[in-house]
């Protein structure tokens, strides 16, 4: 899938209401599902994993608010952030003073609708511009909000690409906030790219595990379920959100920043951005946070663009489909598919010879010497001085403060002229 | 004990003449004992104790120089600092220029008596104001100097407030300075006040162990006499000293600067200084030279707050009652406090739930969300994170770069909510 | 040996026309060996030496450009750089332009001759001056170049000291580069100045290998004729090159930078530079390439002043006998020295006493106090602290940030005093 194919998908998904639970999670599988034949489970309202207790399912049939005209000025239609998520009903007119107890805006942001839910306490409300709040000058209002709240499913999906070795590398993505783009479609909309591509390859030395949860109660949920197998299998895990901005690539460590997804992270980001932008664990904020939780101890870090919280477009209307676009997403499935593949060929090598190879005899060595040349002499001397046994091709890549390519060139040319061997 | 009842105890000792031996440490424990029955011991002049001796009681019966007209103009009973400690007797008309030759002044401070002591050399001499010495006209002075020095004992005393357990933590402080406020009498008089208020407490989890000895030599015959014991049971120790005025807290860190002592002093300083204020062990100079010796070994710091050498008035009789203040002590027995309350809840914690705990339903999470709630349930989740059963509550305070006392106070909520427990 | 006397060695080996193999490096060992008895070993041409075979010898009878008057306008008896290393015979009435393509000089360095070889193609050319190449008016030219390729043998040399242990500390530098003196005979010079130095010793503690060899391919064999050996006994390893200026030392750490050789010279530079220069491994570029590979795997650096690539002269004409000087020579050979000294006498020790000793009684404490002996006493104090049988001496010197000779002084005066003991 091409940038082109990755918008489209996430204009299709666009417009759903989703939320933790729900309709608008089953048509965000749906729609997922004409690419990728994804594994469809469900759990219960009601029931219990780990310390938490999966939601009733919402269902807004209306929601809107009149003037004393008649006229509709903030209606759910145009856009699903108007309402408050998991919004209680409420029918009738209300003064002024009363409404304003259940608006949202920003003042900072005053085109932007703020994205608002209230899970977990019986409440309602609406989000609006700051621009139109301003507007608000009649003394009364008419609110109608025709919500059901009952017990119903939570939907969940994943999706295993079978590889060589049992040991997995897992990306984990959420589908449950509404009309918003970078957070949170560009994950899942990337995800899937990601496995269009790997599905394509020939062969693959690890098994691949995609997740597309609820934020939170959708991965707790999941971890549950698949505890002893994640525990027995996981060599790496990746959260893939934020990522459909044209912002530098960003990573937030495991909570001691020294796994091999951190690791990989790390090389990889030495090709997309001049300086690396790297949050500690404790700038964390998806669902790293429960793959990471003591007990589960999960190998986990999150891949981002500008992250979550930091920029001001975030969890409003103007993270909309005008903030991402087909380039930033082609090149975000590119930034994944780069870790894979680094990860793919990660090895321990040994160099063959005792003291330097001979170069020119295999044709490694320039005839004519140009600043070029000397470069690739000197890197590919640097990368054989430290197969020594002891760095594996990642290590060697932050080693040498190389662009993980030019490494990677370089063992395949060793390899190639029997210069090293795995080990 | 209130900085009002630190400072008065603190007035009562200033006028004694102190020196490593004699009456004046005594007296200076008697003062003490009227607080705390500590423990008194002494050791016989000549004794001896790893590398060295006890040196000889001095007793100054008077110390004046008068000049042509008779007139004392420096007179011992003035400030206790004109005398050079241990001086030997002398007595007669002396000319201008040998007195000179056996008289000490700052020019850079003009109106500080500076401290000398001349303990390992037959000597006399007088420390006066370099606004007095320019005063000296005369071409003829008398010097009387009546000093004694005799085979006595020298004095030193410590206190044991048991807890649950044998393991030890041990503040030391000394008391050989004559007339000075910061260094010395601050050690004394706010470890007094320590020890009141661990007395009071209902019950200690850790053994305390207060040492007061005249420095250097006290702190090896205190070493000698109970080298088993220290060495079995001591967990953590303190230097107590140059606490009494208003400065930044710091940190002598012992030898390697990985200790419990070091590290709970890193902690807490995060509470009361903008800026930690770590000083390596090489810019030690009190008694923490002795408990960290090789082959003593015991894990110790130096407390202060502006260091011994770091302030001009060090050594001089401008660190004179002026220099302190009451409050400045209660600040500092208030950082003593913390620091042995830290240890005292250190703890390896893990997490009782399998991910994240749902904060809702236990009411840790607020309802309406500000700038400070969310700091708040940040700092919470992250602490939690860390409760892995790899960081005690110290490790988790340092890596969290936070007050203390935010994450003891949620160390506190998580444990009475059963979200962690102690291993 | 003096700084004059290894510049005047230096003088007599400047004008040798040296290559990888033949009569160059057989005089060059000829004229060491009037200092110093080498054992001299040999290779044939064609014999295979891990990946490497060693190249014919190359032996230049004339070789000169004559313009259309006749006049010799550049010849190699005029300086050997002139021409290209391992160049063809060649001889014929070329055209200006087909001349041109077989010219080098440095545009950026007008004056200069560049160094250029051409050892593993089959090729002729000539170095000159950028200034004498804008000279070149002429249509045609003559070209002679009367060389021979034959099997031969390449040379090269050993020695050693004897020492108390069988552990041994190598010093290798190369003797392959025709007339240039800082790159690369203040090697070979510097290190005959260490050998005097070392045999005239009473003893040694450790063995000495000095290593003479042609760059790479010399390595290359002497690892292989003397690998068991090499394995088992070397604890330090020197490659001694670009010592002939006044620059900065500095050092090229061992992959790791954790060797004994890498922590010796990073104490050394101390007192040599106000700044340490240290390179890491991946800017190397001399014998350590070989010695330091994977499977050989010794514990060599490099030191160097400035090191090759960092001056414009470098490979260059202009790194001449005025690049260098006597003094600069002797300073190097002083640093060498100390490098060695240092190694000699480091130790692992511990306190003899337990809790600091009484200094005065030694006459260790000054009697007049002043700011050199008050720093005396502080720094004694300071590697007694570390004198805890987990720091050996180099070790200290870089925790202290001292001066090796201050903390070798202070170790002295310690053990004459029997305040530390060996361990």
């Amino acid at each position: 899938m091409n940038g082109i194919d990755l918008y489209s998908l996430m204009t299709k998904l666009f417009p759903i209401n989703r939320s933790l639970t729900g309709q608008g999670v089953r048509e965000t599988l749906d729609i997922l599902c004409n690419h990728v034949n994804l594994r469809r489970h469900n759990v219960l309202s009601g029931s219990k994993h780990f310390d938490w207790t999966v939601p009733k399912e919402w269902k807004v049939k209306s929601a809107y608010i009149s003037d004393m005209s008649g006229n509709k000025i903030i209606d759910f239609q145009d856009n699903n952030l108007h309402l408050v998520g998991y919004s209680k009903s409420k029918k009738g007119d209300i003064s002024k003073e009363e409404l304003f107890e259940h608006l949202f805006y920003l003042e900072d942001l005053p085109t932007a609708i703020p994205y608002i839910t209230s899970y977990y306490s019986d409440n309602w409300g609406f989000c609006i511009s700051y621009n139109q709040y301003k507007e608000l000058k009649d003394d009364f209002y008419y609110v109608k909000i025709d919500t059901e709240h009952f017990n119903g499913k939570m939907d969940y999906a994943d999706y295993i690409i079978e590889g060589d070795s049992k040991e997995e590398i897992i990306f984990s993505t959420y589908i449950c906030h509404p009309s918003m783009a970078s957070n949170e479609l560009s994950g899942p909309v990337v995800t899937i790219g990601l496995i269009k591509y790997l599905e394509n390859l020939p062969r693959r030395r690890y098994t691949y595990r995609f997740v597309f949860v609820p934020e939170t109660i959708g991965s707790i949920v999941y971890i549950n379920q698949n505890y002893n197998h994640l525990k027995n299998n996981t060599i790496a895990g990746f959260i893939v959100t934020c990522v459909g901005d044209d912002g530098d690539y960003s990573l937030v460590e495991s909570p001691y920043g020294q796994t091999l997804a951190d690791r990989a992270v790390k090389a990889v980001l030495k090709k997309y951005n001049k300086y690396s932008k790297i949050y500690s664990f404790l700038e964390r904020g998806s669902d790293e946070r429960q793959y990471c939780f003591p007990n589960i101890d999960l190998p986990f870090v999150a891949v981002t663009r500008t992250k979550f919280y930091e920029y001001p477009e975030y969890h409003t209307s103007l993270d909309n489909l005008n903030y991402t676009s087909p380039k930033a997403l082609e090149n975000s499935l590119n930034y994944l598919v780069d870790i894979v593949a680094l990860m793919e060929l990660n090895e321990f090598y040994l160099a063959s010879t005792f003291c330097e190879p001979q170069l020119g005899k295999r044709g490694l060595y320039p005839l004519i010497s140009t600043k070029e040349s000397n470069e690739l002499v000197k890197n590919m001397m640097n990368v054989l001085a430290y197969c020594d046994g002891n760095n594996d091709v990642i290590s060697i890549i932050n080693k040498l403060f190389l662009e993980p390519n030019i490494v990677i060139d370089i063992i395949k040319t060793l390899k190639s002229n029997n210069l090293i061997k795995k080990i």
